[in-house]
C-alpha cells in the first residue's frame, strides 16, 4: 500500500540547454541531463515531499528501460505495476531549453508505449490500495477512465491531471474525480474555450467545482494558477525567483497538492503547498523535482502569510 | 591492419522528425532513430563500401558507450582505438528534422570527451598500420596535428576534414595532408573568407593543392562540390533525389572518395563515387550510411557519363 499512484508516462527524459537554436544547422549544447521524466516527475515530488510513491505506465525492453526503472528505484518508488512491452521502446522526451527560458519538449511516445485499460488492470493491486491516484490524460481516454474506475471504487483521492482527447471520453467516471488539474491550454476541453484573463479562469473553476469534482486547479498564465473548492476559490501567484525552465511546474503542483490534501489540509493551504512546489522546479533545468518537504512548507507558510 | 582508420568524435545519434519546430512547447516526435555518429559514421560508409575500418575516438563509461561500441562491432569496425575515458560521458548528438527537410544539430561534446594527443598515440597500432587515415577537425588541433603526423610517418594517405579552430595550428603538419575535405562554412579558415558563388571555390580548390594537398574537396552549396587535383578541377552536381535529411552527407562523401583513392582511381573518379555515396545518404533519415559498393559504382558511373 502507497500513498500516491502515479497512472501515466513513464519515460526518459534528455534536457539540454543551447545558448539559441539556429534556425538550421549545428549547435553545441551546454549542459546535458539524462533521467527518468514523464507523469513519474509527480511520483518522484510525492517521495521527496515524504509520501510513498508508486508508478502504473509502459516502457519497452531497451536499454533505456533499465535506464528510467533503476532511477525509480533509486527513487524509493514502487515500480512493480510499470509494464515492460515486449519488443517496444521506452519513450523518450527531449527538452531543449535556450538561454532566455524558451522551452520546447520533443515528445515520442510509440504507440505500443501507451497504457491500455488492460494494462491499468494489471496494475490493480497497487492503484486499489493507493490514498491517492493520479491518472495522467496524457495516456489514452480509455486507460484514464480505467484509472479513475479504479480509484474512485477503492475509494482513493482520483487526481485527473490535463484533458482528454474526446471531451464525452470520462462521462461514465466523472463521478470519480476528486481533484482536477488543468494547465492554461487543456481548460478548453472542459469548457468549451481558453477563458481570457484571471477572472474568467476563476469562473471556469467555480463552474467545474459546481460539476462534481472537490477541487480545481487551473493553470491561469502570468497570473499563476486557480485553485476552485465547494465554497471557495482563490489565485495563487507564482512564486519564487524567475523560472529557469518551466518543464515539471505542473508535476511538482499536484505533487504538493497532494502532499497537503493527503495531510488533511484545507484546499487553500494546499494551493499553497502546490504552488511551492511548483517554484521551487521551475528554477532549476529539467522537469524533475529537488524538493523536501520542510522548505516546501516554508515557502508555503510565507507566501501564504503575505 | 586495417584499410581506413578514422579518428574523432564516436558519439550516440539520436534522430528525430517533427512536422514543425514550435516556438516554444512541445510537439510530437514521428520517427526516433539511436545508433552510433558522429565522425564513426566515416568508417560505417568505408566498411560498407568494401573497406576495413577503424576508429580512434573517446566515449565515456556510461551505458551509451556500451551502445555506441557495440553496435560499431556490428558494424565490423575495429575499436580497439576507442579509449573509454574514466567517469566520462559518451557525446551525444541529437538532430532534429522537420517535415520540410530543415536540420538542426544540437552537439553535446563534454570536454572530457575529446581526443588528447595521448589518446592518439595510445591508437598508434591501428593508426600507423593503416592505409589511409581520417583526421577529424571537430577534435582539438593538437590532437589532429598528432594524428596527421603519425598517418604521415606511416606513409597512410591522410584526410584533413574540416577546420582547426587555429588556422596556424597545422602548420607543421600540413605537408603530411594528403586530401583535404572542408564543408562550405569551413573553408574560410584555409582562404580567410567564404567564397561567393562556385567559380571562387573553384579558385579556392586550385589555390589550396598547389599549397600541398594532392587533393581538395569543397561544399559549394547549392551547386554540389568542387574537387581539385594537381592537374585539374572539377564540380560535381549533387545526384540522387531531393535530400529528406543533409546529415552525414559529408561523411559518405569522404567513405566513396577514400574507396576510389585506395582502388587507385584518378580523382576526377573518386569525386563521383564521393557524390554517389552522399546522395544515397542524404535521402535517409539520419548520419548514418546505408550504402553497397555496386550501387556507388553505379551511380557514379552514370553520373560521369552523362
Amino acid at each position: 500500500m502507497v500513498d500516491v499512484v502515479v497512472v501515466g508516462l513513464v519515460c526518459r527524459d534528455i534536457v539540454m540547454t543551447v545558448d539559441e537554436l539556429p534556425a538550421s544547422g549545428s549547435v553545441p549544447v551546454g549542459t546535458r541531463i539524462e533521467t527518468l521524466g514523464g507523469a513519474a516527475n509527480q511520483a518522484v515530488g510525492a517521495r521527496q515531499l515524504g509520501l510513498s510513491a508508486g508508478l502504473v505506465g509502459v516502457v519497452g525492453q531497451d536499454t533505456a528501460a533499465d535506464l528510467v526503472l533503476d532511477q525509480a528505484r533509486r527513487d524509493g518508488i514502487e515500480v512493480s505495476g510499470v509494464v515492460r512491452r515486449e519488443g517496444g521502446t521506452t519513450p523518450l522526451v527531449v527538452g531543449v531549453v535556450e538561454a532566455d527560458a524558451t522551452h520546447r519538449l520533443l515528445e515520442h511516445v510509440p504507440a505500443e508505449a501507451l497504457l491500455t485499460p488492460a494494462d491499468v488492470r494489471a496494475g490493480a493491486p497497487i492503484v486499489g490500495a493507493a490514498r491517492a491516484v493520479v491518472a495522467d490524460l496524457q495516456q489514452p481516454d480509455d486507460a484514464v477512465a480505467e484509472t479513475v474506475r479504479l480509484g474512485a471504487a477503492a475509494g482513493a483521492l482520483v487526481v485527473l491531471d490535463g484533458a482528454p482527447d474526446d471531451p464525452d471520453a470520462l462521462a461514465d467516471v466523472w463521478d470519480g474525480v476528486s481533484v482536477l488539474r488543468a494547465d492554461d491550454d487543456e481548460l478548453a476541453a472542459y469548457v468549451g474555450s481558453v477563458p481570457e484573463g484571471t477572472d474568467a479562469v476563476v469562473d471556469a473553476a467555480r463552474e467545474l467545482v459546481a460539476r462534481g469534482p472537490g477541487v480545481v486547479a487551473l493553470g491561469a498564465g502570468q497570473a499563476g494558477n486557480v485553485v476552485a473548492w465547494r465554497g471557495g476559490a482563490r489565485v495563487f501567484p507564482r512564486l519564487g525567483e524567475e523560472p529557469v525552465d518551466v518543464t515539471g511546474g505542473g508535476d511538482a503542483f499536484v505533487a504538493g497538492l497532494l502532499r497537503a490534501l493527503l495531510d488533511g489540509a484545507d484546499p487553500e493551504t494546499a494551493g499553497w503547498w502546490a504552488s511551492a512546489a511548483a517554484a521551487l522546479t521551475v528554477t532549476r533545468l529539467g522537469g524533475r523535482p529537488d524538493l523536501d518537504a520542510e522548505a516546501v512548507a516554508r515557502e508555503a507558510e510565507r507566501a501564504a502569510g503575505r
